[in-house]
């Protein structure tokens, strides 16, 4: 099989499908050290996160016989309900294969959303084996989380979105996008979508594979017994070549934060945004309040999701603040 | 002095001057009991709250001589960070009278937007006679949190934006608007706004006084010794004749929550809309979870306010659930 690569028209293909359905997610504007910084709250689309835009436009671009055998795939959360959300809007069907012990906010709403759910034991069973199986038997077509060209050129429309709102707000275009990293879709697809921006990939320690591997130039997987994480939306072990190549073409860098780092944003956007962010969310947002990432101007930080239930959301904001989160 | 009355065409005045310096805040959709209601988030407004509004009605409204002496406001937080916003893009000095116990992150975003604040003991000194005695030696203009024609007028402009949201998103235009209510300045601009929409407005329990005002047909205060409330932007104990006589003559009703309603309308936004809403700006909202309004076709919920601490709001959210929140 051929697989085509994601391009910057792709991109702006799926901006303009996405315009038609959604209007552009909100983007606040606040001085972190002084530096006014634009922050993209994905978390407010409709499903939480920006993953109906890579769902949208992959659901969009199959044809007739394809939607009406449905759709399959496989994610903790996000990708699921942004595949859902989209088969809903088209009116097909949808299996969702989802770990057992997945947020229960993420799973219900999926359920909500009138996907079929499949669980399965995270430790035991291969969700990538039981997906393939689905999808054979139904015929139905496989959406990867990242791993796909449509995939990420629609996770890209969101730069394109932010671009426009940041020229409106009276900010310079996107010089700098820093963007939460699991498998790459949507770090690559801001990447296509502004090629003259310089993209920094954030990702929790000790699942910083994607840093890990631009720093190689090869990839590289998540190592043996990684560290527990909060970011539930960025365990993924290993980074596709389709994304990959998109970043190391970039001489994109990666950095990693800290589970307390990550509270601290979480808090930070509670006060300063008046947003809920989840953890996987959040991590572009510590990267720049821990000074891993210097505040510049033009900068863009996606706040990729806020997907989280009540009570963990509670239980991370009342981490104790180990460093003070703010530079200024 | 002659007082005027605010008006519907003032309330339209004041959208378009919000208009010019404002985008619309977010509206967003979600069901409850199968019923699609309209939210209207002034939580994500630039100072966290609908109360620029109000401030940029009236300080706009203000000659170049008064605009020299500048302002005073007495505030909990909210309305205090709605003039200190607005006079500093207008350029013209703000005082802010404001309580020693205000929250935190009210009192450092008024100082962050350039006002000068000063503390008095709520227990034992008199904010009203602070702020008039500053105004007086300053030839300032003191701008009321509620008791004004233009600060209602500004209130106001929220509805319009979010009767035309509501058409945009496919729903009626509001046939029922539920709005939180302090001293009445959003409501009543609301009701002005909504012309045929019925109006409830909502408070914490024992703090009621514009509901027990509707009910007698005249302005009745807080009771004495009323019990303690997270809704700090509700504490106000007696409304004003302007306030309540628009409400008045809609007929409006008024329902009382609890608490524990107002925490579990705080979890939920949090779940379904990733929104961090305060105490008192979810009490709308809590009404309708709690069953004491009915969700019906064409209700708009205004979500007021989204200022708290982290600490307070990881507090909020831990707090048992004592009922099914939501009646679905």
């Amino acid at each position: 099989m051929i697989v085509r690569q994601p391009t910057r028209a792709g991109v702006r293909d799926a901006a303009a499908k996405i315009a038609q359905i959604l209007p552009p997610s909100p983007l606040f504007v606040r001085e972190i050290s002084g530096v006014s910084i634009a922050f993209k709250a994905e978390s407010l689309q409709p499903m939480g996160a920006f993953k109906l835009r890579g769902a949208w436009h992959r659901l969009t671009a199959l044809d007739s016989n394809a939607r009406r055998r449905g759709v399959v795939a496989f994610s903790s959360g996000n990708h699921a309900q942004g595949v859902a959300w989209a088969a809903k809007r088209l009116g097909l069907p949808a299996v969702i294969v989802m770990p057992a012990d997945a947020p229960r906010v993420k799973r219900d709403a999926t359920l909500a959303l009138g996907a079929e759910v499949v669980a399965y034991d995270r430790a035991t069973e291969s969700r990538e084996t039981i997906a393939a199986e689905l999808a054979e038997a139904r015929g139905a077509v496989l959406v990867p989380s990242f791993d796909d060209p449509w995939v990420i050129e629609g996770q890209g429309s969101a730069a394109i979105e932010a671009a426009k709102q940041m020229v409106e707000a009276g900010l310079p275009e996107p010089l700098h996008a820093v963007v939460p990293c699991g498998g790459g879709g949507l770090a690559s697809g801001t990447a296509l979508a502004l090629p003259d921006a310089t993209i920094t990939v954030v990702e929790p320690e000790g699942w910083d594979d994607m840093r890990r591997s631009l720093d190689a130039g090869w990839i590289e997987p998540v190592g043996d017994n990684p560290p527990p994480t909060a970011c539930d939306a960025l365990q993924t072990t290993r980074v596709s070549p389709l994304t990959f190549e998109v970043l190391a073409n970039r001489g994109t860098t990666g950095v990693a934060v800290s589970e307390a780092e990550i509270c601290a944003a979480q808090r930070w956007a509670v006060e300063k945004l008046h947003l809920v962010i989840e953890p996987g969310g959040a991590v572009a947002l510590a990267a720049v309040l821990a000074g891993k990432v210097a505040p510049a101007a033009g900068m863009l930080v996606i706040l990729s999701g806020g997907n989280t239930d009540a009570e963990s959301f509670a239980r991370a904001l009342a981490v104790e603040d180990t460093r003070i989160a703010e530079p200024a």
